[in-house]
């Protein structure tokens, strides 16, 4: 605590990663990556001429991602805001949309990072219960008004979520914004990719939806930091008007020919979503035999409990094995694992070592624990 | 303009960066980019072992990067914060240190960023008018308290000066520090390199005191978005906050290896530095030589106005000749250019053409266009 530092600051609960572990030979399953690397076409761009143009300050409106994201989508440029991953073009939604007009609805089990924005922000938020098996009811989100304010306020809803990686179908999204035209609904479609429905076909029809997604995960480009919102031309100039008031080159020249060269291979990207896709069914399998709870996901993880043995000692018993997971300290979700999907040989491991310990008497059940 | 606009968002009045023209074959002087490519060093990283990894997040907390940095400083890692450009770290400030503590002071001639950040994030500004020679005078930012607010405030100086190039001695900077030690004063030095005093051996004697510093100009690599802060850990921490609740990987792999190598490469930054150092003298003479007016640089660029022909018509007239430069439409400076100072041939062309268009009867005098 410094003298200096504003009252915003002072009372903020910031995000907190999961642990990026620089050990070699772990078998990391903790932060939803991607097991395979990114297209060869991506990173042959790496060795072409960007590299001396690195002296040139990056386009500041990433016209050609733009133009290439606009033409896989069916819409225009202007429907399209570009920036340093989708965690950055979130935060620019806080400050476009979201202050000033009302309570942010979004589940109370979801991506950690929704009230660390808020409180940042000054945006006022409302969570809402995601029901006892995890799903998204929609049905409290088309309330006229939700608490004392009378502005409309709006929804970010992540599509799966995250971390139970359940999905909505895009009938639902429409019926929702159908239900609510003066509420902005922002989708968080980080995991889309892996078997669940953008709503991106929706952005002609409903202008009152915003469609945010990243080349973190589909993409194998966490590293690289892009994503992007696909909006109304009205919105995608709102965010455009944040970006130019905070940072007006949030993405690099390197980050936009690799993230552009990325997308043109359609053929890696589609070969290394279906091996994820066909890991996570056989490893839920698997762990269903165990007899784990493993929720019917559509993202690039499991979420899984066991109904004996607690998931902060399965944690910690994997640690000690090598293999990290992620592990959500966090009411009604604590007896959780979520676990991302790594390369068959990974996954095997995984369930190896689940199945040594769930079968071992040296833990204590979830009962005796509680 | 969009009914889901917050009023923030209506309400703001962008910065608007210099033109990046992409027609081939421009003198492109108009954005203060360096001429030479970056240390050939630092983009052998770029075929070397980054690539298959950009599948994995980056370090969150840049520690490679911010160790060097600190090594280079004389300080520790916990004084270093690094950001998306110095831009990034700029709006970080505003958020951890600015927003409601008082009016921040900085000069009236200076980056138009500092008031669009404000306008974003709520800060009331305090623009503080630079003498008629164009110095900043330190005294009136030493008044105890400033307007109506009660608060201390604090201060944003660009060191050198931008669009100016004039610089303050670090002993200037030190008596300011030491006259309002409840006042944070923030330092944006990005073309210290070209010639001026660091701000960055004061940061251990003075807990009121924040250096900002970018790789974009003297590393040559604008194009890569890295800038740095130095302060004592505490400030240092309240920018983590924000960071951490706002976008937890803003440098991206590629770029934190990158900026790692340049840093490593003293030799290539002495040498460009020179070079530009010794071109922009050459320049300054022989632009004074042709009747300008050129204040005495310690940047990367020159501030230089003729007294007969109107600065907007030089501008355009450079442009036909395919030189770019950059103008301010903006009271006390629009009557200036701003030059980038590129390499010694792209300084001959454009003194060349400055000779024939002032010596030109073509062009309407000041006098009559005023």
């Amino acid at each position: 605590m410094s003298r200096f530092w504003s009252d915003t600051v002072r009372d903020l609960a910031p995000y907190v990663p999961g642990e990026q572990a620089h050990a070699p030979g772990l078998i990391k399953l903790n932060t939803n990556e991607n097991p395979y690397p990114p297209s060869a076409r991506a990173l042959a761009v790496l060795s072409g001429e960007v590299g001396p143009k690195l002296r040139l300050y990056p386009d500041p409106s990433s016209r050609s991602l733009k133009l290439a994201l606009a033409q896989r989508c069916g819409l225009d440029p202007a429907n399209i805001f570009v920036g340093n991953g989708s965690d950055e073009v979130l935060a620019f939604c806080y400050m476009a949309f979201f202050k000033g007009r009302g309570p942010l609805l979004f589940p109370d089990v979801s991506y950690s990072f929704y009230p660390a924005y808020a409180r940042l922000l000054d945006v006022e938020v409302v969570p809402i219960p995601v029901t006892d098996d995890f799903r998204i009811d929609l049905e409290p989100y088309c309330g006229r008004s939700v608490g004392a304010c009378e502005r409309p306020g709006a929804i970010m809803l992540p599509n799966p979520n995250a971390p139970t990686g359940l999905a909505l179908d895009r009938n639902q999204i429409q019926a929702l914004l159908a239900n609510v035209p003066d509420r902005l609904v922002v989708i968080d479609e980080a995991y889309v990719d892996f078997g669940a429905e953008s709503a991106i076909p929706l952005v002609r029809e409903y202008e009152n939806l915003l469609v945010v997604q990243t080349f973190s995960k589909s993409r194998s480009l966490a590293g690289l930091r892009v994503g992007f919102a696909v909006g109304s031309a009205e919105l995608i100039t709102g965010l455009d008007r944040v970006k130019n008031s905070f940072n007006s080159y949030p993405i690099d020249r390197l980050a936009e020919c690799v993230a552009l060269a990325a997308l043109q291979d359609e053929e890696h990207f589609t070969a290394c979503r279906d091996k994820i896709i066909h890991a996570r069914e056989r490893t839920r399998e698997k762990l269903r035999a165990l007899g784990f709870v493993v929720l019917p996901s559509r993202a690039n993880f499991l979420f899984a409990s066991h109904p004996r043995v607690p998931a902060h000692q399965l944690v910690r018993a994997l640690r000690d094995r090598r293999i990290l997971v992620r592990h959500f300290d966090q009411p009604r979700i604590d007896q959780y694992l979520r676990i991302s999907i790594g390369t068959p040989d990974e996954m095997e491991a995984l369930v190896s070592a689940l199945g040594e310990l769930t079968s071992s008497t040296e833990y204590e059940s979830v009962e005796t624990h509680r």
